[in-house]
């Protein structure tokens, strides 16, 4: 049965106010008085009611979570690194998917306001001024992460356009003159959020215009991508880099190429984005840009509750990537 | 500005009790006014108060889940699964993270007792009598996943003992003689709840018995199990076959024997256990143990909402496995 204040104040013959006094550390009670009140709570094995709690001090002490799914390995992560640095600030994690639905991410959103978090970090994939209108009713602040929404909106994300840039100055460099580019997000254009997406092809252009590569490329936005890779027919004369907007699309390519007996990198080279832990089990050893998926979670999550407790979000400049040089390039 | 039940009374110039009726369905008042109240409450952006609700209801309508981490990423698929049906039943989940370490869990654990969650999906890494009657202490209904506390306490897990047995007979089946056994976890056999790896240990020794391999295995239970492996030397007149209690493991394992030149299955087998997805990446393909993980959430979720909404757990049989055969036996 739980025990309440009003229990503890019977058995030590005081007060519920003087109950209350001793467990929340206040002043107006002798010493004795709180030790006392303090060992029958713990005899009793009381738990302070948070719920009730919550209603009186504002705070939930909780931060919701909006993410695609937990599927694809940088977002579970990134949600690891969330829950591990919350909870070393004394939040709890509330953690909803959107499944990459804008209606589920509204659903998601609805939830955690009503719920009373204290801040939501947003991976969006809405857009537009009637999406930013409708956040804009929440007293509850947001966080965006990798989706950019507009300036109106805290935002930590990555350099992904220079990264994307500096891979291709990297694969120039390695002598390769025609480039297939694979992003089946892209589809999405116009409809839903795939900023980083874009942040990634707009790179890619900058890249190739900065080291005067002027065939034109081929970009590949369809999911049936390995379909369409099947119409090309790769010569030994020209070197052909396959670049993927992701890892996963990357992997699924090197699949291809090694079922089709091509040699990786000597005739096609892939590149990757996000080097995720799984590559050290694959050869050849996947070219890749990495970035710090947890320092993402960690300041996002150190922003939110500086905003909470005092009132400002720490701005968070673009963090850093990094090529990685593997094999496959 | 937060819209009230009050300012919604005083807009529809009716009573507060007239507008909580019409919001949640009660009889008592005329349809038109019903109408009208929905229709300003909406026009205002009213959002109901769930945590001042919670404490009329006596349910926050919250799953806390207890896991060790999310980088393994059967965890992480485990959680999406949880979440997704969580949300279908109209229930929110609260993620924490113990770390593996006992003294985390009980601090998750008291945690999510404290924010009032209506029930707790735990993987403990806790065990005796201590622990229970610890557990035994609360109201809140916990159900354990597949590290099992005792018979006191809900179950869902898998037939891990008989799944190891069936692939011992598999790997027996292809002509090895001589085992090699690598579960890391073993270490901490007596110190925290390995009951999962301690079953699958079970169920090796007896597939050995079952199938008259006498030679005497290596069991290998130290994190350092590449140096263990270096120590041995491999010949070409003995089948030797390393079963790994994950799949994390054998992939370490094949990337060793890689780069020392031996082949796989030829020289040695390797075995692994979860079937992660990425493994269609990595070749040789893994011969590994293929379990439901999506369904141990989703079973977790649905008994755990009947126990709250009807007093009774369903009871949940031991779920099934299949052996996926690959190309490393």
């Amino acid at each position: 049965m739980k025990v309440t204040i009003k229990d503890i104040a019977n058995i030590c013959r005081v007060s519920a106010g003087t109950v209350d006094r001793a467990l929340n550390n206040r002043t107006g009670i002798s010493e004795k008085t709180r030790k006392k009140v303090l060992k029958v709570a713990e005899e009793m094995n009381y738990q302070p009611d948070y719920t009730a709690r919550s209603l009186v001090i504002g705070k939930t002490m909780t931060i919701g979570v909006v993410l695609f799914d937990l599927y694809n390995r940088s977002f579970a992560q990134l949600l690891n690194a969330i829950e591990l640095k919350a909870r070393e600030l004394g939040y709890f994690v509330y953690i909803t998917l959107s499944d990459k639905k804008p209606e589920n991410e509204i659903n998601c959103i609805d939830y955690l306001v009503n719920r009373k978090v204290d801040g939501i970090i947003l991976f969006t994939v809405n857009q537009g001024e009637q999406f930013e209108s409708y956040l804009s009713k929440f007293d509850t602040p947001i966080i965006t992460i990798f989706n950019y929404i507009s300036e109106k909106w805290e935002y930590v994300g990555i350099r992904e356009r220079q990264a994307m840039k500096e891979a291709v100055d990297y694969i120039a460099g390695e002598g390769y003159q025609k480039f297939i580019y694979i992003s089946p997000p892209l589809a999405y254009l116009g409809k839903t959020n795939i900023y980083t997406q874009e942040e990634r092809l707009s790179g890619f252009y900058e890249g190739l215009k900065r080291n005067d590569i002027t065939s034109n490329p081929l970009i590949v936005k369809n999911s049936e991508y390995i379909k369409e890779l099947e119409n090309i027919t790769f010569s030994k004369d020209v070197k052909v880099a396959i670049v993927c907007s992701t890892d996963l699309y990357a992997l699924e390519v090197m699949n291809y190429l090694k079922k089709k007996g091509l040699n990786i990198p000597e005739q096609v080279g892939v590149m990757g984005f996000d080097d995720i832990d799984m590559l050290k089990y694959v050869t050849p050893r996947l070219t890749t840009v990495k970035y710090p998926i947890d320092e993402i979670g960690k300041r996002s999550v150190e922003s939110m509750v500086n905003k909470i407790n005092f009132g400002d979000f720490i701005s968070t400049p673009l963090l850093d990537y990094e090529i990685i040089k593997g094999e496959s390039i």
